[in-house]
């Protein structure tokens, strides 16, 4: 598969990864090598990824617990700190190996770190690689506000192995199918089809990947900084991060995966779509079924709406006070900073629950 | 005084300030406005301050405690916090108005804020008007160790009004002074000689802070990224960052103010400029006089010097394990990457004992 330019940053698959990423070591001149991982993928990745780098340079391994409830400041100044006593210097590189928790934070760290040193995604989920490795949004979350804080800045390199993918669980798995449906959403019937063949009969993943990260730096190339086009890919996620949040702050709730969040999100979206730009209605229904094919139904409870819709109000793409929604008039067909009233995303969460 | 562009931030000055302030904030249709003080600050800049800024949009205040041992990732985490209740977007701008602790910390919190809104610095002290108002290096300490996180980014504007420097304790109007004598060892005996004879008889503080500002710019666009001329900004602060976190972080010191700790870096790597490049005995003598002039001697316990040459090793400069000291050939001639033995820099604080 072939391999990705954007910014500043460039996209490798499968058997261009360590031969790359050898030859930038090497030419790199680091004093130290420090390889970020999580618990998870210190045990399953690290192994099979320091199999793969081949260097003199001292290599220094940072832990950081898994989950997006670590996803904070304190995480950050753990690592900061641990920089600091292993030597890190400018001339420092810094390898984030593992899901969206590690390269957003591990991005941000590095990117902060002496006001910023060299560093290199590995993305191994799913919803790492499709979504995470482009596009340079970096971060962590405030609470349970999610990538409140951050910078915009891609690593030089990002490597997307999808032999990790074999010790990633079933559900974190379809957590990035999400976000790769999505994908089809926004850019047109032709991808979406291929997706929802995809659930049926399981078509080539890999080079769906492929094709997910081509949509998404294609957008991202167009609109770094988010002023129109990008926001699009926001698309399921106003309703969907405030779904995240809100399961994720509250101590009766389990914690929804990301790409569980924004399914319900999508169809939600979906279904304001369909009534206030008229969005085809068997699509809305296939959208539906698709989502819900892949998770489980969310419970909700009456009384969890109206906190839901509280959290909007945090949304990134606010301006001014106002919350803005993007809707699709069609797949394929987005409309980007649509004021959605309370009542309908009431009767959305109905037809969820339907 | 003329404005300056620098990068993407003009600096303005005096008369000029507040004009363009208020322009600016009509033409950017801002969602709301946070002016960021500290204790000090919020009591003797900002009613001046607010009396100057005419504007319809809604204007909040966030204060933090004064002092360098607040520039923490923690006061961040307020401040962001702070932004978050108080309803800002990406739309919002901020204002610094402060010292160094201010406008550094601020401007990290701004530039990373939802991945960064606009913001305006408006140093209220000599210090940060002729060195961290320039540059756009923002950031906090991590611990006792100074800016180790933070990014390069400029505001948009630097307002610099001397009117507040009426409300500076001379012993913080002198911090300035020491940078800006070093700006004249950097660059020449003629601007050397003026800031000399300032101190003698009160030449015009204002066009030599006009002057100040000038020589950063230069130098800092020339090189942004600090690959090499602008390391010589750094001249005396590798040894006085040292000194400054060594005396903020035991309990038996006093805190130094900065400008005390670099006067005293700035003898130090004067001392071994002399002794390792043969740079002019004479003005050794004179530079010592003229830093021991404005600030009384720092005293050093036969224990510390150990314990401040170990803390060089954080110093943000270094690279592949070595120490980078910037040192003198002459008056305004300049050597970087310079390595020095330890052994003289023993010596280099008996000659400042002496």
């Amino acid at each position: 598969m072939k391999s990705i330019k954007n910014n500043n940053s460039t996209i490798l698959f499968n058997e261009a990864c360590y031969p790359a990423l050898n030859e930038y070591v090497k030419e790199g001149n680091f004093s130290n090598i420090f390889v970020l991982v999580d618990t998870n993928t210190h045990n399953n990745c690290l192994p099979y990824f320091l199999s793969n780098l081949v260097t003199n340079v001292t290599i220094e391994i940072i832990e950081i617990e898994s989950g997006e409830i670590n996803k904070t400041i304190d995480t950050c100044s753990g690592v900061w700190n641990a920089l600091s006593e292993l030597g890190a210097d400018r001339k420092s590189l810094m390898i984030n190996l593992g899901g969206g928790v590690v390269t957003d934070l591990g991005g941000f760290v590095a990117c902060t770190f002496k006001r910023g040193i060299k560093y290199i995604n590995v993305p191994t989920t799913l919803l790492s690689m499709v979504d995470a490795s482009v596009g340079g949004k970096t971060g962590v979350d405030l609470g349970s506000l999610k990538n409140q804080v951050g910078v915009i800045s891609s690593g030089d390199l990002v490597l997307i192995d999808t032999e990790f993918l074999k010790t990633l669980p079933k559900n974190q798995l379809d957590s990035g199918v999400a976000e790769m449906l999505k994908h089809g959403l926004i850019t047109g019937d032709v991808y979406w089809n291929k997706m929802v063949n995809y659930l049926g009969n399981g078509e080539n993943l890999d080079s769906l990947i492929h094709g997910s990260v081509i949509i998404k730096s294609e957008i991202v190339e167009k609109d770094p900084n988010e002023n129109g086009l990008r926001k699009t890919l926001n698309y399921g996620h106003t309703l969907g991060h405030a779904i995240e949040s809100y399961f994720l702050e509250n101590p009766e709730k389990e914690e929804l995966l990301h790409g569980e969040a924004i399914g319900v999100g999508m169809i939600l979206a979906t279904y304001i779509s369909f009534k206030q730009l008229g969005f085809p209605e068997v699509k809305l229904h296939q959208i539906k079924d698709t989502f819900l094919k892949l998770f489980t139904k969310v419970e909700f409870e009456e009384s969890d709406y109206d906190q839901i819709i509280d959290l909007l109000k945090y949304d990134k793409k606010n301006e001014h006070g106002n919350i803005n929604f993007v809707l699709l008039n069609d797949i394929g067909d987005t409309k980007i900073n649509c004021k959605v009233e309370n009542s309908l995303i009431l009767e959305a969460f109905n037809y969820y629950n339907s």
